[in-house]
């Protein structure tokens, strides 16, 4: 059983019968330049309840790499957690994107920013020796698997508004973050005020799909160019506009993230019980990140379960996913609570 | 009917199934660190009959772009046709991932580059005002549609090993290539000295899935950091890996390009009766250059044929793939036999 | 004697007495913070009769490439001649600073772009696949020695302007040219449609100073933080104001360019009157293109006479600068004229 | 009076006097293709007792941005002090030069890194989604003033050693910390570990000159392309050479940095007495940090007195320089001393 991250899995029956059937129908002119892909666009306008400007993707590096690229200049500055994915799991991607741009990590408690901690990190000096503040970067939910709730983002994108910063989210969780706060999309993205999401299908029941959405139009004015230029323009579309087609009809992506969120609860609250495990965060979406013994850890491991052991801070992590079942949480559990039995004897 | 290129179909079954197939197949570590990835490279390698590194991305673009910039340093040139994709069509995305790479458009007859041409262009003065001679890239088959044969490659590559360039070959129709020419895949890439090859799937029954392969692993060694970077790294990599297992098997690239190799050489014979067209180039692959009277373009367009009119030359081109029917190759001849006897009469 | 380029000179004494006032002039804040820096912009307002941004630099390379990066996003396309320094001198570095843009190099007689070649070269396609029309730069004077007249540069800016493309004149020589058309320095920059010079001076008497010139204040917005973070922004700035205080004071420039144009005259009349030597271009500036007997050049060089030899189309370049005179002029001809009828006899 | 930094002032006569000489030494070939370019790195590679590869350049941006760009590659990973001149002052140049590095900021006390800090710091997982680690960069003297032990220094390039990286140093005031240590300048680079050295002239007496100094000359093999494409290699080259010339003639460097170093101990020894006012560094060079009463401050400088008031943690910062007189210090201390009576009156 493999808990290591929502992306070992495959896609859903949604997503794939999408794909299936945008295949068999028939030729469709090229590089996104057809109806379907069209009709996404406003297809996301209608879940975000606004006009937006769409690309498609097919990674979530590419995403960010792309919206953070349009929101900054080469000489400019990106605020974001210093856990985020931007700053250290993407190999320097949106740097090579924008031409330079400079990220600056902060600290934060549980995976999120503190409006505070933004507002006195901004550099207002205009000083040419330094990169210009010119983006915030939020994560929804985190790398900690919280979730900002709207008014945190707010006070976060009000800071950064008033030092004139464009704003970001990296949202390749961003549906396990609607579905547990139960709010509109709209919520807690440009009624929030957020500029550009990057909107995750990968981690969620697609195989490789990711849309970067505008809020405002004119900033996506010249991501095209981008995109074509980082290779990230589909000839045949079709595969991306599918699986969006397919995660975003009647709701599949929403029932997939309520779906990996409560599994993840399961885990979460069958681990509170096993004496000597500990929470490491609070668990909000489809990660948990737990303090093992090592010595459960390895017997977990030995047995074949799959996780990142002492991740972070000395905590495990452990994701759930769309595809994740009741009897996977409950074997893993069981194996658990035998292994601390016995670590414990 | 769509003629506009091999890009406006959708995947083979063979592609299809093995990506349904792979995506039923349970969980898969990502990033490529799978057992079917693996498998993969080496399937390749018995494709070329020798070791082989492969890296697997969904572009033509960036299966070029990364391919050239594990052959140049930033401040290296490029030779290559100055019709060539990376020179015309990819919006500098070359030079981006080489970190400045320049391109040196050379002139060649048919859309084929020649030794005398090369051999003259180099730039051997050494001087640190010039970008350094670094690679040569070749396009088989042609933008034109046309082919290297072994011996043109060898002169070619000669050369460029003469003055210390590496060699590239942009194989988005590399499956046309070898089927025309009735040849082992060896004989047009490492055995004519060339050391990486974009291995195009998209155009020839994939639904987006290139590989770069490498004929000396040594220049390798850091593309994996670049994939990363550029954003080309797919989490579910079974989608990429799958499309090619599909097309490799019980060598479906081949069967594919044959036909429509074919489809290529009933369109050609059927227009090259018609008075008043003449065929452009040598059709010798999956593309027809052809000139048609204005009047006869404008009829079938009218008519709903699709192709790109009056491209290159006053040459229009028409395309078929591994779906094109018969039928639909008669119907267009139909079509223009009508419209050219109409508009001579 | 050394004709190889007008770069193997130092300073012209007005400039190197400035350098030598400016260091006594006691503290100055840094990096262009101060008066002295403020008034040379202001100087070089009343140089070309209208509201200018400056921005001085010490290399003609870093010149072009911070007023071609200002001018043209990544995915951009500039069009020039297929020999200008930017295409041909410069290692990549305007594509270097503007992050990507593509150089469309085009043909032309004597050095020279025609506004029909261009018209005929830009791309309006407006495909995402292309870089796209961004700028045109023009050298004045040209490599090849020859000089656009104003009616000439209009031509060429409003093909660019009906385009949408900025335009860039590079100046290293441009105190050739005016001084050699004698017009305002306005009628062959920003009254005819130029929006950004490179205004040369080391060439012509500074020892290292070049001024990026603005015509357009806000195209210049971003050019500061492109000059730091290309390291040219001078702590001591004073370096670079003081040269051209020199440079500007009583015309200077204009002065020394006049005589090195002189220089460059009387050696065109000399050799035109030597047998078997043909001048290459119209000798306009201070560069001289010439066609000598092998044999000629040999004996010329053997006897220490500097220069290009077979530089171009066969032919040899010697370039005259301010401190080039008569007697080492005469000395060349003298002894061209002696190698010329050893040769013939 | 100007404590604002040691760049406010201009070049010592030694300096001026080598570039007045080399401006009439006649035709030197350009970009450095001349003997006397050549004879400063043969001068320099005596100073270090090594063979060296040198590239001179005139800004410390650039010398720094050059260096580091050939220590790593683009996907490479910087480790520096959070307080470095490339992490903070530089506007991401180091980034740009080198394609993509990314600069890890890490703490220590006294603007100095441990090497504890760094070994637990660096990334030796190898996976692609991060930077590599590939160089470690110290500043000395520090931004802080403070000055790295020969001992301190090889404790920390044998941990990067260990790890793979290439050892860059900083040395905008490098001659300040040879003075101060009253050590071998070979014992604080290569014999503790060092590849690549900043070598800074402008602020000990230059006018705009560094040298980039390579002491393992295989890793400069291709810096000379990247000084050309980022516009930094001189044509009249004999501008930096001379001032190397000057700077380094009879130890002109060291006599220079000796005085600034002892102004500031002056001026440190003198606060050190004034109460209410703190030393906020020990002073090691020729930079002073000292927390002053707000009133004080603000009275020096109503008086004229330049410095970065209250700069870094509430210290503020005075700079001296090979110019700085007695009477300069001694006439701020008295103002000191007067408004500090003042104030607490």
């Amino acid at each position: 059983m493999n808990f290591a991250s929502d992306n070992v899995t495959g896609a859903c029956p949604e997503v794939l019968q999408a794909v299936i059937d945008a295949n068999e129908s028939g030729p469709r002119m090229p590089y996104g330049n057809d109806a379907a892909t069209q009709a996404i666009e406003a297809r996301l306008g209608d879940v975000f309840d606004t006009e937006v400007k769409v690309l498609l993707v097919a990674t979530g590096t590419a995403a960010n790499s792309l919206a953070l690229a349009a929101l900054t200049p080469p000489w400019g500055a990106v605020y974001c957690h210093e856990e985020a994915h931007i700053q250290n799991s993407e190999c320097g991607a949106p740097e090579l994107f924008s031409g330079g741009a400079k990220l600056m990590p902060l600290a934060g408690p549980q995976g999120k920013l503190e409006a505070a901690t933004l507002e006195a990190a901004i550099d207002r000096s205009g000083s040419v020796h330094h990169s210009q503040p010119a983006a915030l970067s939020l994560t929804q939910s985190t790398e900690a698997g919280t979730l900002y709730r709207p008014a945190e983002i707010s006070a976060l994108t009000q800071v950064a508004r008033g030092a004139g910063l464009h704003v970001h989210m990296d949202g390749a969780r961003f549906a396990n973050a609607v579905a547990a706060l139960q709010c509109h999309p709209a919520d807690i993205t440009w009624k929030a005020g957020v500029d550009a999401l990057s909107f995750g299908g990968t981690k969620n029941g697609c195989l490789a799909a990711e849309a970067v959405v505008f809020f405002r139009p004119e900033l996506a004015e010249n991501a095209a160019f981008l995109r074509k230029r980082t290779g990230h323009l589909f000839s045949k579309m079709r595969l991306l506009t599918a699986q969006f087609e397919g995660y975003l009809t009647d709701d599949a992506w929403l029932r997939h993230a309520r779906h990996a969120n409560a599994m993840a609860t399961r885990l979460a609250e069958g681990l509170e019980k096993v004496p000597g495990i500990a929470l490491h965060y609070p668990v909000e979406s489809n990660q948990v990140f737990a303090r093992f013994p090592r010595a459960v850890t390895q017997k977990l491991q030995a047995q074949g379960f799959q996780f990142y052991a002492e991740m972070h801070e000395g905590a495990s992590r452990l994701v759930t996913a769309w595809s994740t079942r009741d009897e996977e949480v409950d074997a893993f559990l069981d194996a658990t609570r035998a292994a601390a039995d016995e670590a414990a004897a």
